[in-house]
């Protein structure tokens, strides 16, 4: 691979590759492929961010072998999704690791400064959302965003949520996550004038069906400017959200 | 029948049948059999209320042998659901009805004064949602309750709702009305001290699933008082809340 | 939030404030944010209820530190659903409380005497809908209300449920419980002229989809007065019922 | 394939075949292939019963080239089921049908003497159920059984059912027939010590959908002694209540 | 119970009451209550079979209680589905029970006689079907039938299936009982003459959506003479199977 | 309501009132109820954009008084969404409007000129896709965005989608729109690296189940940075994908 | 475009390219955009087979302008499925076409000779399966394979299939159609030793569910070599059977 | 058994039957029946492959039994599906067992040469595709064919499928195995002009429906030859790969 990303470079040197035509090659290519999984290493270049990886389903060994891999390719800051407390221990055998039980999510190298457009607000309906919270809040703050926690503002006892009216009105992207009825989001949509990304959880009983009642109810919320990412999906909601925050003009 | 009512009668006259009994062998009792229905006549004794006709799938000709055979038993005061403006046309040619179009349902004899323990609230997310809450109210104002209507104010614009709090504080029962993400009830639900009946409608399109979304929505609401009936049942929800405006003691 | 529940008192002293606006705030503020949780600490005013807590997904430790910020502010009687014996032991250590293990429900203070309107009747269709049962009744009782219990009165075997007609014709509500194909909510809809609410069971197996043949069932339900409460709902059930067995004139 | 049964017969003239083989193979047998279908001719012989014809999304012409084929081959009693009038029109144009407009059913021959155990007893929970029952009782009839009709009979007026107890009691087979909750078949069957045949129709609306609340409230039956078909299947509950009422001793 | 027994009987003899009112009414009403269960102690009389305890969702003390509440009045055998070897065993302490491992059922008393019209055939699709198979055959075979089980014969081989072609042929009822696409009962009820009860099970993986594959299946199942019960639910298929293998002449 | 809005302002002019709490006051507010809709006037200060009418459902008498409602109180530039032809052709006799068959979209006012941060891709899978992808880009461009159009570029010809790589990885926002089997969300999300709004579209047959398949295949999609909404939601996507491309910093 | 053909081709002649490297830059290129449509030219070249038009959802003038484009670069076998009669004849005016109206189903060109490595057996369950039969004939028969048609063969007559054992042991690839409970997919499958392609169709009613039915039961088939396409994609199964029809060697 | 078989060979030789009716004779025939299970033991003349043994709800002994059966009539190699380490090492005690633990697969006998017509491409979404990709896998190098394996290749990351564009271009037969959005077969089936067997997989989580989403998106795939198997059959795909990459002219 190296000889690849050498192989581009020097065709910028000899003026046989323009500047863009580069970056958009380098965009397509570097991965490294170690047996069972193919470590993309560029993706900083690609997307402009740290790494992540997915940790569910993968073996403490193989988490381990990826995190190697990555960091010997100079990749200092590296996000771990899904993973559990044994899991966090046994990468720190080898790699200092930060964890978090409650969103169950954890990073090597440090925080960074946040440097994003505004404030992202994460707010849950219930006591019970909390984990799917931390995961998109650790994730968005990792990504180099101020984040502001409103937990237990479900729409059943409305005047907890208005007594936040201001974070709500003020924020730059909002992180709306509930179970059950899912309201949240479209009462969150209405009061806000900013992008509401809505994450139903799997938190409920009966008829809520894993999260299906609050996926739906988010899907058809009435409210303009919310979309939907899968159940339970904080991190993907804390990407997006991060992403949205540092906005920047592209012309 | 008339004999078996007759003799029930007789029974209690000469004492073999106590009145408490009598009245639980009518409950249990008369209903004329007309062929492709069974016509129930002392519904007005066993329930308390006037008769309806649940005119979906039925003929103009079944529906006028319907009413012809209640009011040939003494039945003045006749609900009749779901019917095309034809259908009550063709109703008028023999019998005096009173006919709303857009809760598609008609009633002969006139609504009588109200006479309930408060105020019932007939509230809508939407314009849309307008057919199905005529159809609750109207039924409410046939069972002689007062009905408050709060059309289109959806949780999507929490102000629009806000700017009703006394009428839903101040509600004896509330019949909430909602399709798409159905998260009017559990605001409602959260904001009230009366039951709440939730009414899930199929108004909405793609993922609303003609009205699956506002149906999981409202039977998972975390607010407590809250109970649902089936997807766009006015009738049922306003008979319901007629039942509860007239409770009393019974002891 | 002292501080603010005073102001609204000076106010009401000072003539700025009617008895009514203040009601009307008071009702749209108080609670206690304890970090993971927001603990509502007027609900008594608001909805003129006992405190009650949902313990599912929640620990001990969570659950005493709600109770204890609660019995802090002076609500004695609290109502916790949905935790374990060893829940119920946990909490024990610090408060007063009486547990069911069939319902899987306790509280701390005691059961006041009933002054409802009339007696709630709890019915289920077999005897594994009993735990949903005990906490529809317990919930019930707890919030003031006189209750019989109809078990096992499913209607494949009618002559058991037809041999309690007096208590079902004389009740103030009725809880209509069952799993399975659920018509007992139909069958008691017919029998009954009071409210009745439905509660499907996860009781049953294969295409009873864990309560859905039963919620199905229960919503289609053609007797008029039903609806219908979430899956395995007993609280949502018990708690209403009350409120509609407290009705009184609102004018 | 004349000359194939021409040959079994022989064999069996020749001693070459035993009565009991000869029998067996014409079950498996002939057929008459004319192009877009193959017309089963020996189903006479092989299931004892005359030959039906499922006209749903079949031409007049092909329901005609059908009727044609066997008529050539000595069926006289057919019975062609799901047709429009406008194609039993067209059918009699050149073979002599009764048709009935209620159950879309039309039949070639005549209805024989009932020779079955028993009564079948046709029973709906309302009046927009009688197509499908009417589907039924002819089929019923078409194949030699007495039928007792016994329509809108909901259990939500268990009164209506109850006075007809004698009929159920009595009967020889039950088809069951409801929409909605469906709940007819549990309460018939748990009065019934025959077979019960349950039929989910799709009446209804909301979410009833299209008849899977009845199907699996029917499939949950907690009474012994029903099973269930395809929802409006009222062909297939006759056919199966004959076969039930004209078993006999096979040994 | 035992006055109103007795009365009904004092009536009889006083001729207030004909025999035939008498067997009606008797069929009509005995249960014993025991608390948690109402034990039903007259079906005997009114559906003509021994008892039959669901065991499933009963601890050992339940059902030892109902069995001794039924021998105590004089009920002897007594069948017991879906228990485990542990409550096989308790009971066993106090009643002498036949326990089958393989079809999780137990039986008080002896195997009676076969005295039905013929003979019932339990075929299944593959291996895993067999637990439901024995749940069926054993009950078909403590209501007195004789019983040919007919195991591993799917229509994927579809040699194993023609080579009982004869017992099929002859068959009085047949249980076709299979899981995965369930296309068993299809070709089943094409060969065979007699009725043929449908049993999908959830044995399968991925798109069999744990039995709804094969109940979808078995109810589109295009044979004339198929009907359908639960998903795995061995124990009414056999009941019924028994009642159609016993049917007789009812004038 | 004027007199509202006049308090306000009085209460700034006064010292009352800081000119955020007045600004926060005014996001709560205004409306005008005109009977079956309450009109919602502020939303140009509220949420910063032109208002929006939903037109389905609505009769062209029902869009005509908003729309003559909102021009009244000074709101020029007005979108109507999910109209026909006739209804713009009914509007038109009042009030200039431009309208575009395939997107169902019209507008009064001017497209303003494009002032986000860069370009707004629309992609769709085919060429049926289109209406949903006119809805998006319309009403991107009518919210001041420059739309860049990718139609029928679906991920099994890739090399189609390939071709327009750099349009992709140059985007500010992309909106990707597919039926079927939805793919191309995900292969756009992993080319690009800005926000991708994913619409499932009704397009497909047999089990596309309307735009399910597409809906789940979205909602899952293993790409950072994609979130979702509503099936044939349009409009939904390029308010949200205007919202993203106006971000800026909020402090 | 044709510039870029032009350089490979030149690039090839210059020994800059090589012939495999010449055909893989080929697969990934050419097409023409013609605004609402990518047309695909070079599909001959890219898959080896004509070019085909999915005509559902494309007016007669979109598919005339498509037909065009690709007559005028050469292409003169045009296949195109899904066309109403009216859309052929609209063809019809400016290219010569055979319309089938059977499978709507239509193309340019002649059919060449068969000249795969055996017979493709087309069968179906039911007449009413045959246009989806139709249209997987024509697609094979157009892609050069000789096909047998075996209609109306379902398993509930199982005589009518097994007459045609030899057939079905014979084929060289068999596609297996089927509505309602799909089972023929299975015995084919079980007595072939070839590729069985199942196809789903709608037809059917009731708990059909407009082909879900069959679809699962295909999918759960127990036997080995069989996989499923789209419900009712006749189109994909005659496609694909023609490819596994014309296998041969790559090394 | 061997009686029958050595009927029929007796019949060749005496000239009663030709060799072709012979062969479709024992196609149609031997097994041996083992109580719970029908051995076939002649599938290896019938569809000319080795022995298959489905271990999924099988107990080690009657896999024992199952394996003495084959190999007692001569059937060397076998092929075990879905067994834990310990069943293999139950069968390893007896018989000569090569186990992979990753595809939960073992056979007896040696792994033969390849004889195929070109090499299956075996290719996943992610890593944890893999168990049922070497489920895949070793099934097709058990019957004879070389297998190309290409691991996490998921279209979220374009790069690292195209990468692999060679392979997949020249691939006999592919095997596109994902779970998620399971867009892997659409992007494959676009690329590739060979027959693409896709295998949905149950990897995901909340809205993925344990693989019903990429279920339903490989079923609308628009790419042309795509076939699908159940959701995780892993060997059904190999099986199915093999047959066709072994396909030879029958004529």
């Amino acid at each position: 691979m190296d000889t690849e990303v050498k192989k581009i470079l020097k065709d910028v040197q000899n003026g046989d590759l323009s500047i863009d035509e580069a970056v958009l090659k380098l965009k397509m290519q570097p991965f490294e492929d170690i047996g069972f999984a193919k470590v993309d290493l560029h993706r900083g270049i690609r997307q402009g961010v740290p790494e992540v990886i997915y940790g569910a389903g993968k073996t403490t060994e193989q988490i381990l072998s990826i995190v190697k891999t990555m960091r010997d390719n100079g990749q200092e800051r590296i996000l771990i999704t899904r993973i559990t407390e044994e899991t966090a221990a046994g990468i720190r055998t080898s790699h200092p690791i930060t964890y978090d039980a409650n969103g169950r999510i954890g990073y090597t190298g440090s925080i960074p400064e946040a440097d994003g457009l505004g404030k992202i607000v994460v707010a849950t309906g219930g006591t019970s959302d909390i984990p799917v919270a931390e995961e998109a809040a650790i994730t968005a703050e990792f990504l180099c965003n101020e984040v502001t926690r409103l937990y237990d503002v479900g729409v059943a006892g409305l005047h907890r949520l208005l007594s936040h009216k201001e974070e709500i009105m003020n924020a730059s992207v909002i992180i709306a996550i509930a179970g059950m009825e899912g309201a949240l989001a479209s009462v969150v949509g209405g009061l806000a004038d900013c992008p509401v990304i809505a994450v139903p959880t799997s938190v409920g009983y009966g008829a809520s069906y894993g999260g299906l009642s609050a996926l739906l109810s988010m899907l058809n919320s009435c409210a303009s400017g919310v979309s939907v990412v899968n159940i339970d999906n904080g991190f993907g909601a804390g990407y997006l959200a991060s992403m949205i925050n540092h906005m920047e003009a592209k012309r």
